[in-house]
């Protein structure tokens, strides 16, 4: 009876099962949100946009998009996350064809995809599509560099295809952003997937079906869950989104058929994915605005909560030449989410010590800087550090809004020195100088390639639209 | 002012997605459900157990999973979804590893997964896990058979990997369906990718760490939309969801950190792809019930609607010696669903002939088989089938069960034959006999490998468990 009782039961569940399956495959049903065509739409800008047409100030941050992720991604290169992963999958790599920046380990283009998309992202110090938190250049830029040392592409063309990419995968997350991010997913791998595709693909030079194609390839291999924070696998979302999307890139360019609604169908990414669905983000003013001109970089290898604090401290620093002995004490009045989010008093690692606002201030003001470098055990474990981080005191003020700070140092001899900082340097109202970028690329370079090639790649950089071959970058960018 | 209140806004969704990124990073929640430890108490499952606890009945139903499963993927070998997937990706693989079955191209064991998985559910006639609509196969042995080219694997211990891998894979479907699958999610690559990392790291050796840092890296890489069905990109995903799950065993191996808790965390893959979640389907009586033993296999190469009308119209015909010249008419008194699917009258191509039971009936009793070949635009345009399938006629009956049917034949002599069918051949209570497996088995390779090859081949997966090497299936199934 028992017995019978659960086959009936399975044999119910399997036969529901089993129509919906059916269903699905006899009949996309058109839905109103589908007569949209957003992937149609998407795809058709993609193929027919032309270089000539982008305004310089946006080929200009693009560049700069560029510079800020190659120096990211050198810098993250000797990271152990990447040892693993080179380690494990090289025996299964094709032939010798990209470069894996920063190291000796050439390539076939998908695993080199992969390998420097995880280090552009391992310090987490990448850039910022502030409006979805996507970090926009590490899908897209992992894909396309490794696909120029494959096949012939301009420097020009590069740059066209980084600014495509970053489009479609903003436009995409911004369709969708806060609810597709709160529900769980990792927003950089999960749109990034569709960067990599369209910017592989138009390197391709996919038409219109394939192009679409290839975003539903991406669309069904999104990669990415928030809970993989902390752990090795959150970088490796973006070089598995780039892995991916150029995956999908050269499938559809031979005829590897896929939905015609990747994004907007009933059953496509954007409904599954998402409670929330803006098509208008992906489709309104395609050639009129561009994302990459929102892009923003990290002076400071840390959350960008306590950034206002660092570059308060730096300036102080700076401008009074301070030294850890003549300081007393170090007020900072600052926004709500710092205690709650960089609270820690007495980390023990340079992990823990990104999570500390006395920390971070102490380093600031002893080292002038907070790159990847100061966030090391052994500054953390420093005793002058631990002595003036100890002497730093936080209060919450209601007036300090989350990019400001008020950072008031008493000197021993009574003196008080103050700073207001209004808008973090890194912000969008106070963005890095392309000197600051200079700066930062070359402490991330540093000890990873020599000085004068890491002069050279930087250089390569600036004049990534004059080159007659992309590959120069990745090839400057080898050891 | 336009400008500023677009600042504000840009500013105040950035820091609340940052401030949202950072409070992940800093500290993972405990919630209730995260106290279960689902991924550590599935993992150690996997780690731990032996290949001579499992029942005599459970290994010999995963024989003929293995049986059926290298049947379809030779079957399918020479799809064009496959050549196309060969062409666009064999430049990019690495060292001829493992075989592509039922093909020349050996590829690295990554692409040969991929490859396989995809050949073995292009006809979409592979196995089905009926409670939860599954195909287990593909993604499991796909990555386990490359694996056994690599390194030494006798085959009791590929048995009983594919055993667990499949008991991993329906474990976690059954925790989350319907619900995952009505979102929108093709359930055997979301719940694959398990399986192959389980399966792979088993043979592996992974430790227990090792193996929840799979199963999490398996969580973070889904594969699948429905509205991915009616393209190629429908069988990319079994063979996607082995690629990646051998990738992240690998992984792991070498000591990829991920979450500890990949599927039940509160951003992990049970809650950010299904509002069902009954852990206790993954976590009960591990090592006490085998999912593998409620495989199924399907006759025919359609979907199961129209099964039972299949096996009636076979049986009448071969009881009968019947001929399309005899038969005045076909009576079906069928389940209102078969109608609803597979309604089509007068299909135009093999792929519409599996949606018009008209069809399918008249081919069955044409060829006495509906197998892949029966579904072919020939037979579709035959004319004497259209004849026949003209004088099909079918009645809903809410009598019949969806796995029965009523036919009757009415000769034009005037007699009357009729076949009930209580469970169509291939349903849990009515399964597949041996010799069936074998008969479809012969004809999927038939046109593939040379009869002798294929008897070889047939022969060495019956005998699995003898085997010193799992490879030497692979290799029979190569070209």
């Amino acid at each position: 009876m028992e017995s019978n009782d659960r086959r009936d039961f399975l044999r119910a569940v399997a036969l529901a099962g089993l129509a919906a399956e059916l269903r699905a495959q006899v009949a996309l049903p058109t839905t109103a949100e589908a007569a949209i065509d957003v992937t149609r739409k998407l795809a058709r800008y993609v193929v027919n946009a032309k270089a000539a047409d982008v305004p310089a100030p946006v080929r200009k941050e693009a560049t700069r998009t560029l510079l800020n992720w190659v120096g990211c991604a050198v810098g993250g290169s000797r990271h152990q996350t990447l040892d693993i992963a080179v380690a494990a999958l090289a025996p299964f790599s094709g032939p010798a064809q990209a470069t894996v920046l920063g190291r000796r380990e050439r390539l076939d283009i998908l695993h080199a995809s992969l390998m420097n998309g995880i280090s552009s992202h391992v310090f987490d110090y990448d850039d910022t599509h502030l409006k979805t938190i996507i970090h926009p250049g590490g899908p897209v830029a992992s894909a396309i560099l490794a696909l120029s040392e494959y096949r012939p592409v301009s420097g020009r063309d590069f740059l066209h295809a980084l600014i495509l990419g970053v489009e479609v995968e903003c436009r995409i997350g911004n369709a969708v952003y806060p609810q597709h991010y709160d529900a769980g997913w990792h927003i950089t791998g999960t749109a990034g997937v569709f960067g990599a595709a369209a910017a592989g693909g138009k390197l391709l030079g996919l038409n219109e079906q394939q192009m679409i194609w290839a975003l539903g390839l991406a669309a069904t291999q999104p990669v990415g869950l928030k809970e993989m924070f902390g752990t090795m696998t959150k970088s490796f979302h973006p070089g598995r989104a780039a892995q991916n999307g150029l995956t999908s890139a050269l499938l559809a360019q031979r005829g590897f058929t896929s939905s015609n609604q990747g994004i907007e169908a009933k059953a496509g990414w954007a409904n599954t994915l998402s409670t929330k669905r803006d098509y208008s983000q992906i489709v309104d003013k395609l050639g009129e605005t561009y994302e990459i001109s929102l892009n923003s970089y990290k002076p400071f290898a840390c959350g960008i909560v306590i950034h206002p604090t660092l570059d308060a401290c730096i300036q102080l620093r700076n401008k009074y030449k301070l030294t850890a002995a003549q300081i007393g004490s170090i007020e900072l009045r600052v926004h709500r989410l710092v205690p709650e989010l960089t609270g820690n008093k007495a980390p023990q690692t340079g992990l823990e010590g990104k999570f500390s606002v006395y920390f971070a201030a102490a380093a600031a003001i002893v080292e002038g800087a907070a790159g990847e470098k100061q966030f090391s055990d052994k500054l953390v474990r420093d005793p002058a550090i631990i002595a003036l981080r100890d002497r730093v005191r936080i209060t919450v003020d209601p007036a300090i809004h989350e990019d400001q700070v008020r950072a008031t140092v008493t000197l021993k001899d009574g003196r008080k020195l103050e700073q207001f900082i209004e808008h973090a340097i890194g912000s969008m109202e106070n963005p890095m100088s392309d000197s600051a970028l200079e700066a930062k690329f070359t402490d991330l370079a540093d000890g990873v390639l020599p000085a004068a090639r890491a002069r050279r790649l930087l250089e390569l950089c600036w004049k990534v639209e004059g080159l007659s071959s992309a590959a120069d970058i990745a090839k400057a960018g080898a050891v």
